[in-house]
């Protein structure tokens, strides 16, 4: 019997839910809404962190607990959101320690607190791992919110920062390379200690002359595949964004450091499409913002071209059940 | 080291995110809310299924996945508002293979319909055991959204039905006893085909008189404790509303039919209080809805005088981490 891939599953479940009638977002955008007036959509996303595959060794209860909230934030940034209010969903798995709990309010409390929202409710359970289920609620102008599928020929496409490093951090935690753990501390720390881009994403959402927009969980390869597809345009990037110290890791351990970059995943940057005339405007909004391509015509499909050389960009990155 | 109970672990919870500036509807109610205007709170609830506690022995994924949706449903019903939408985040453990995938649409789907709302988005991981949690999302005016705070002294204490058939059913199940499995059909259809009261809760608050409402998917004991603890009032019953079919089960097992219906557990129908002089409409717009007891000042606790015998209702029923 076929053990299906994630997107194999997310289009079996999603084909039984389309019932005709469209869905203001659809199935495929970074978030999902309810509409309530023209002028005003309820925004939610649901983001579910399972200890035994999104949290790896060494990352403390409480980290796992901050991460989960992280997650579900950096969707609302990628659309230019601020989520108000948090649900919170909880498998514990026994003995339910007084210690084991708080850690958990501990990292959820701080999350809540760094990124401006509220818990306001949620779900105990017994469960056999760790699950922490994070529901974001917010409201948007819907002619305001930043789409993934409004990317058009010629626009740029940019990011809000380098890439590569959680790849490179989740390699040292995982082979548990201590020299490293200590000579690679920033590394470390975007794995542990991710953050959403929440400020860059509402600033560049509300300077206008963003045209498409997600967060880059699954990595920046998928992410600009993505995007690309929902818009139906092809991309090619003139630079890879590599973080210089994954470079550095990455000759040391003598990987590919575009590899590291394109295909790592769970990293936390947006990947976005700017009109080039709004650029510079939104540069200056966000220091970090960097072009690395361009919008093409969607039969170029996804290609790099470094010195020269055009390299295809796979369709692959961080995907569960694989 | 102190396992914690689910009640325990929910109080070091909130007492954590509790950060002064009081939340809408407290972190007691069905539901939690978001306000929008004086006239429009955003209602949100979210509810796990946890396959290893929630799904008893002879539930197919279908029904599993289907049950899911009625328990957050079940919530909106007891504050009488229509949700609108629903989140699916889904835990699904290896091999992922097409029919167990279809079997989960197929439930959610199904119980999307039969409460008329819509699957707008969610979340897919790989997870070690089935977890299915539902987030949905409604609109509700505060002014009619019935809160579990608001019995009053004299108030009427009503249920939508009787109680008793899943805690029935449950111990069919678990004990695989097939000859009364054949014989007590609806008993088991209680367990696996679980209703929410969503119907009758609307017509309820819509008509207006209802002070106090809770479903009892903690069983009719400790809803009512919920009830009497919100509200700060106590409660007397003069009669407990058993099943006649769980009566009857309990006969032939020489169990206390008594103790089915009051501390059995994960039950759908609806616990409210009424004011007397609207009991008669309600009563002719729900036709299920029977008189149970009466709303009496909180020093009298929580008690049922059965044939002169006062007999006091203990303050525990389905709870996880027991």
């Amino acid at each position: 019997m076929k053990n299906l891939t994630e997107r194999e599953i997310i289009r079996l479940l999603t084909y039984k839910f389309d019932h005709g009638s469209s869905i203001p977002l659809g199935f495929n955008d970074d978030v999902s809404a309810v509409p309530l007036s023209p002028k005003a959509w309820i925004i939610v996303k649901t983001d579910m962190l399972v200890a035994s595959t999104d949290v790896p060794p060494g990352m403390t209860t409480q980290e796992a607990a901050r991460k989960a909230v992280v997650a579900t934030v950096s969707d609302f940034a990628a659309k230019g959101i601020q989520p108000q209010a948090l649900m919170v969903s909880l498998g514990i798995p026994g003995p339910a320690i007084p210690k084991k709990i708080q850690e958990i309010a501990r990292g959820l409390d701080q999350a809540a607190i760094e990124y401006n929202c509220r818990i306001i409710g949620g779900d105990t359970n017994q469960a056999e791992d760790l699950i922490v289920d994070i529901t974001g609620i917010g409201i948007a102008n819907p002619e305001k919110l930043v789409r993934r599928d409004g990317a058009r020929l010629g626009d740029i496409v940019a990011v809000t920062g380098p890439f590569g490093k959680s790849a490179a951090g989740l390699r040292i935690l995982k082979s548990n390379r201590k020299k490293q753990a200590v000579r690679y501390r920033p590394l470390l720390r975007a794995v542990l200690r991710p953050k959403a881009r929440l400020t860059a994403g509402i600033a560049l959402a509300t300077a206008g002359g963003v045209t498409s927009s997600t967060d880059s969980s699954d990595g920046l390869a998928q992410s600009l595949h993505q995007v690309a597809e929902a818009s139906n345009v092809g991309i090619n990037l003139d630079t890879i964004p590599i973080a210089p110290i994954a470079r550095r890791f990455a000759r040391e351990l003598r990987l590919s450091a575009i590899d590291l970059a394109l295909y790592g995943g769970e990293e936390y940057e947006l990947v976005l499409t700017v009109s080039p005339r709004r650029f510079p405007a939104l540069k200056k909004r966000v220091r970090s913002l960097m072009k690395i391509g361009t919008v093409e015509p969607v039969d170029r499909g996804l290609t790099a071209k470094l010195g020269g050389e055009r390299l295809q960009i796979e369709d692959r990155g961080w995907e569960h059940f694989t």
